[in-house]
């Protein structure tokens, strides 16, 4: 009789090869395919998922749970947590019907073409009635699911396990309440200059720089590569092949190079996970808002700072000297965390940035729970963005249109984005007390001990930890927003020399 | 009721979809993956390659393949050959019992492994045991295929369907009667100059002038890419997404652009096939000969010839001013069609390549027929090519180890190069019967009417008809080697002044 732990195992390897199969054609597709290629491709990738999908949900696979449970030895923590992961995915996804994944799947497809064109045209209306559907479709695979608050949750719970909408909303209302303010008071100072951003950049250049720079934080070139794509991203083909891409902008350095940065946070993650999980479940970061954490602890934490910068600036001044000579530590510091309530998300600034995320999510809770109309969207976004940041944008493609998110059918996404700035600084408070001499190694390049630490207390475990109490074992404490807002609090009064409520 | 024949291509497209994604990854595997990735990606591999063949194999798939054929409306000729193609892919997929799939797989594996230390090493010792077991996989292959003459024809029949063993050694080996004394005859000439081909040529500007030439071609870059790899290769995601790799030799120009040209013949056969027939098993090139009747005729018959160049060798000096300013068409001309006996095949001038094929041919049709031992193998290289090319390699690296074919498992494929030689000389002649001003408009650069006449009388047609049947439709003949020798002894007896036997 084999091992119904291996045997399981054994069921589970191929279908984490298809899925990953799928994500490498995903990847081309963002990154080398030609035009010609699209329709074929989405093919493609369908059938990949489908096939990945058909051989998870058998009774067969229920059964080897069942056998797999009952065999394991207590001792073995990641068996119990593969398995214990497996059913939880498994569940779920038997409880999807087919059918409804398949109206999900082809209403995607319409919406995504339609966004583009609305987006492009300005034209809300256009895309109304696909939102419309998709919010519907949400609310029926919530309804499938099954969710203890709201129907909300059970979406939220793809991406965040272990996190419910009541815990978001008991994080996100105090701490607007109390950024509102800050980001008034800092909208009131006088802008830092950062013209000396604005030159003309070759974009090999820029990407040889960025990738000496991620080279140093520890992400392995011989395990991954980073490309080019409209939209950067990270995506994982396994433990050993973890792939990066990034945009440059000719004529703005900062948008390519944290970027970069941001991305190899994601990828240090996924190639940091420990090689025993791989073609299992448990091999991938364990949310998207730990997933975040990472990136945004190596790009604002690390990368944002002045004494990364003190490292890094002659550096930059070598690689680019008609733009640098002449620019201080200060002024440079000063330039890459200037604070301007703005209209697109993606450009947003740190502070600014978790208010954008607020207003997502409080819009797609209320399109689920029903109490927000899709033809209300429109006026409310720019409601809320006059109250949270102060500016309201004249068209639709510059608000409530400028996100692809929802057109691809996800919903329960967004908080993801802040949750994870959350996460990053109540990591790095734990990371400064363990490595009490963190700046000084910033400082020299050094960030093995950092690596080394995350690696240790997160990357590692992949799946094996809910975010919610993996965050609890490295930090001792739930969720929290007081120490994010401390860190921009000192942070932003220090840099604009002002006191913040 | 479903109409059978929808349903068996309802049945097929995803099993195609699987092979293209394997494609995909095969493709990444040569030209961008990290090293990180071998280990992961072979298993992806496998798996795709593996899901299809058991989605192929099926009981299911038989009784739908009966029904359609009773269905078949007998004026469709296109679904009587979807039905014939698939049918005889299905037998002999069958046939092959999953234990020697994956036993001749795992041999593979080891195989290549084994074979690049020994070639590495000049140590064919080191390989010969992993030769033996793939040959004796091969004869259990073909014994579980069937064959009417003999094992080899089961195992050529993979390659080039519809020819036999018996049929390849008609032409071959009057062939080889012939050619021997024609490249005897010309080794006594002096070798044409082509210092200037030796210069230091910028690897992205070779690429450039390549793509330039291969768009005129009609080569679409909207439905296809070109890469670089170790060994060029042209591979088909879809009939609109058909890439090519290419390597170049910074000191050596010929290497990279006819290689250019060669795999744009591949690709141009790829993108011309009929878009009915995308997601089926129709949708490729009908047989390896066949292919390489399209590379070897767009790099030899059109790119090797004195009217292309008197089109592109103005182009070539403004590109590589250094190297070619002053070099006139004539000594050019003679510079790309130098003919030297030569030990390894892929440098092999058109005059020569033809014999070091029919060496392996007789070789491995030997190993399979039992009449040939491995152990002989490298005693039997050396002899052959001393009667055949009148050199012999030193080493075994130069010699018996020096391509991947046998390592890969593949015997029977060798023979498909030279039948894509003679092939491409018997469609040129018809060519030139339709096109009689072809000189002309390959001078002005104009190839519309001779991709044009491919595309009506072979690429189209995907696999609808086999090779043989598909040459005599065009034709009028069988497969001969009288047109092939024909344009050897007129161009070269022409080229080096001197007359031939």
């Amino acid at each position: 009789m084999p091992d119904p732990i291996d045997e399981l195992k054994d069921v589970l390897a191929p279908i984490e090869d298809l899925k990953h199969a799928a994500e490498v054609l995903s990847w081309d597709q963002e990154t080398f395919m030609p035009d010609g290629g699209a329709e074929a491709r989405a093919r493609q990738i369908a059938t990949l998922r489908t096939t990945a999908h058909e051989r998870f949900v058998t009774d067969k696979l229920g059964a080897l749970l069942d056998r797999a449970a009952d065999a394991l030895d207590g001792a073995d923590a990641e068996d119990a947590a593969l398995i214990h992961v497996t059913r939880r995915d498994y569940t779920r996804a038997r409880k999807i019907p087919a059918s409804l994944v398949s109206a999900l799947s082809e209403a995607c497809s319409r919406a995504q073409v339609a966004w583009q064109k609305a987006r492009a045209a300005d034209d809300f209306d256009a895309f109304a009635p696909h939102l419309q559907r998709l919010v519907e479709l949400n609310v029926e695979k919530a309804e499938a699911i099954g969710y203890e608050g709201e129907p909300y949750d059970a979406l939220l719970d793809e991406y965040e396990p272990g996190m419910t909408t009541a815990d978001v909303a008991s994080v996100f209302d105090p701490l607007r309440a109390d950024l509102v303010p800050i980001v008034d008071a800092l909208a009131d100072q006088p802008l830092p200059p950062d013209d000396f951003m604005r030159h003309g950049f070759d974009p090999d250049a820029q990407q040889a720089f960025g990738e000496q720079i991620i080279t140093d934080f520890g992400y392995d070139f011989e395990r991954g590569r980073q490309d080019r794509s409209a939209h950067p991203f990270t995506t994982s083909f396994s433990i050993d092949d973890v792939r990066l891409t990034t945009r440059f902008d000719e004529h703005f350095l900062p948008s390519g190079l944290f970027s970069t940065l941001h991305e190899a946070g994601h990828g240090l993650y996924e190639q940091g996970i420990d090689p025993a999980l791989e073609r299992t479940p448990l091999a991938e970061g364990t949310s998207l808002g730990m997933h975040e954490s990472q990136s945004r602890l190596w790009e604002n934490l690390v990368g944002r700072s002045r004494p990364f910068w003190s490292h890094y600036l002659p550096a930059l001044r070598d690689a680019f000297p008609a733009a640098f000579d002449g620019v201080s530590l200060d002024a440079f510091y000063r330039a890459i965390n200037r604070v301007e309530p703005s209209l697109i998300r993606v450009e947003a600034d740190e502070v600014t940035y978790n208010l954008h995320i607020m207003l997502r999510f409080e819009l797609e809770r209320g399109l689920v729970q029903g109490t927000v109309s899709v033809d209300d969207l429109p006026a409310l976004w720019r409601a809320k963005m006059d109250e949270y940041l102060g500016v309201v944008p004249e068209t639709d493609a510059e608000g409530v249109l400028q996100d692809v998110h929802w057109s691809m059918g996800a919903i329960g996404y967004f908080p993801t984005y802040a949750l994870g700035n959350l996460m990053s600084v109540q990591l790095f408070d734990q990371l400064r007390t363990a490595l009490p001499d963190l700046d000084a190694q910033i400082a020299d390049g050094d960030f093995g001990a950092l690596l080394g630490w995350l690696r240790e207390h997160i990357h590692r475990y992949g799946r094996r930890h809910q975010a919610p109490d993996l965050l609890e074992r490295v930090t001792g404490d739930a969720l929290q927003a007081a120490p994010w807002l401390r860190y921009i609090r000192d942070k932003y009064s220090a840099l604009y020399d002002v006191s913040l409520p």
